[in-house]
């Protein structure tokens, strides 16, 4: 088949919608879609400074590639979790992405921070919800202290669409009120940002194969990944009988969502620890990896 | 395999729970789940008199087979939608089931009623739309005008996951506030009750064959069934992966429906026609079939 918009062969059949596409136009088709995506749901400005969290993996790989073609400041932030050979690899993948982008690289390493690696701790709480929980406070912690105004993370389509999926199967309702492309920032929180939130997974493996961008495969050895997996393969099977469904399930959500905002607000005091938001007296950070004084992740500038 | 309860042969392997029973046990376990699922949900007393809708169907049938076992007082009423010899079929089965049974069967027939079977009239609304409308119109109507406490009807855990999957996957959240095994009466709104609410499709269909209840088979020849069955399969699919899915599909929904409940209540006027609930001047029923004066379901009683 060929392209649709010049005849050369096709790269890439899109589903939805649905048309055959040559590289150099899938390329420039992606492209356009974030920049649109950012601005339908108005995601970031020009010179806003932005903290791309680069796990090695493709999503964020992409994010930071698009974002930074696109002209948005941008530097990148990778944490090593500390799992063994598999974090070596992901930070190799993730220095690699970064210097094909030409983008700063800061990375911050959880066992050098923290004594332990992830899955190294004794604690009866599963890994992925403690990973969960680090990851996202050194994210946040790491763009606030050194002035950035948005966080962007690599969440395609397909992560939100199975991320709804299934919490709505369990009814996890609390958690449909923190979907979307865009969490406003507040107070000691900083903005987040999904920039490939209309792009499926599919898209995006296509793209990082047409720009040379590549990336870690494995999957981190302590994810219960079988659920994620079966709701992508559950939606998938929908989408080729009925293209556009994830998308049109994606969309319908945002439209609903505000049946799930809680009506109360829950107030956040500061931690006592490290000052950063907490519904205690410490944050859930904190608290789990007993720290006693902050984490500082400022930058000196040369 | 044998019957957990006496070690005689197994009738069926049930899932959820997981247990094998024999025909005798299963028989006594299927009515006794009907029994619990009432007192749980309060959605009958002994001594209200009962309307079981009985389609031909072997859900209804079932229904109206165990209501009266248990001793409820009931009878049963068959609308006969005028759609060729699928009715026809229909109509004779539920016969036969209300014969089996021992109960009172009422029919109301829509082309005699209004003129047009379903399907025959001139209208761009699909056939299943304005066939809703029209059954459940009739059967309010009649339970109404004959003094019935209640309307039971078969739907089943498959139907009501089901719809709550299709319903959430398009995001239809007002449809969501109206699901559960009960709907209270209102008004001259009759109470609605789903007496097999926990008992699956396949459970339904084992119970009808031990018992020797026939029913029809076929679809219905306007069904645009494809996304029912499309959704019944896919829980299914989920089903046997971990079994219980659908039941705490649904118990979690039961739980969260409160979200979807309209703040603000629609006041009903009564219909300028037949004197019913209407959001208008005139019910949509009344609307649909250009009537212009009211039905009267009364049963003279001997
Ligand atoms: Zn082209
Ligand atoms: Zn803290
Ligand atoms: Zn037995
Ligand atoms: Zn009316």
């Amino acid at each position: 088949m060929r392209c649709k918009l010049c005849g050369r062969p096709a790269y890439i059949k899109l589903h939805y919608p649905r048309m055959y596409l040559c590289e150099e136009h899938f390329v420039e088709y992606f492209e356009r879609k974030v920049q649109r995506t950012i601005e339908k749901y108005k995601l970031l400005r020009k010179g806003e400074k932005i903290l791309v969290a680069v796990s090695g993996g493709k999503d964020s790989a992409v994010t930071a590639y698009v974002l930074n073609k696109l002209g948005y400041d941008m530097e990148c932030l990778h944490i090593n979790l500390g799992i063994g050979e598999y974090s070596e690899k992901s930070e190799a993948y993730a220095r690699k992405q970064c210097a094909i982008i030409g983008a700063p690289l800061h990375i911050v390493r959880v066992k050098e921070l923290l004594g332990y690696g992830i899955g190294e701790v004794k604690t009866r709480r599963p890994p992925c919800s403690y990973c969960g929980l680090t990851k996202r406070y050194i994210m946040n912690k790491f763009a606030y202290d050194n002035g950035f105004d948005a966080i962007a993370t690599g969440h395609n389509l397909d992560d939100e669409a199975s991320f709804l999926l299934n919490n709505i199967l369990h009814w996890n309702t609390e958690y449909l009120a923190k979907g979307g492309p865009l969490l406003p920032g507040e107070g000691k929180f900083v903005k987040k940002v999904k920039p490939l939130y209309e792009l499926t997974e599919r898209e995006v493996v296509a793209y990082a194969l047409a720009v040379g961008l590549e990336y870690i495969v494995e999957e981190c050895p302590h994810a219960r990944g079988a659920t994620t997996l079966d709701m992508k393969a559950m939606l998938n099977e929908m989408e080729e009988k009925r293209p556009g469904t994830k998308m049109n399930f994606v969309k319908g959500y945002l439209r609903k969502r505000h049946l799930f905002e809680l009506r109360e607000k829950v107030e956040l005091k500061e931690c006592k620890v490290c000052g950063m938001p907490a519904q205690g007296e410490v944050c859930s950070f904190c608290r789990f990896w007993g720290l006693e004084k902050p984490l500082d992740f400022r930058v000196r500038r040369g």
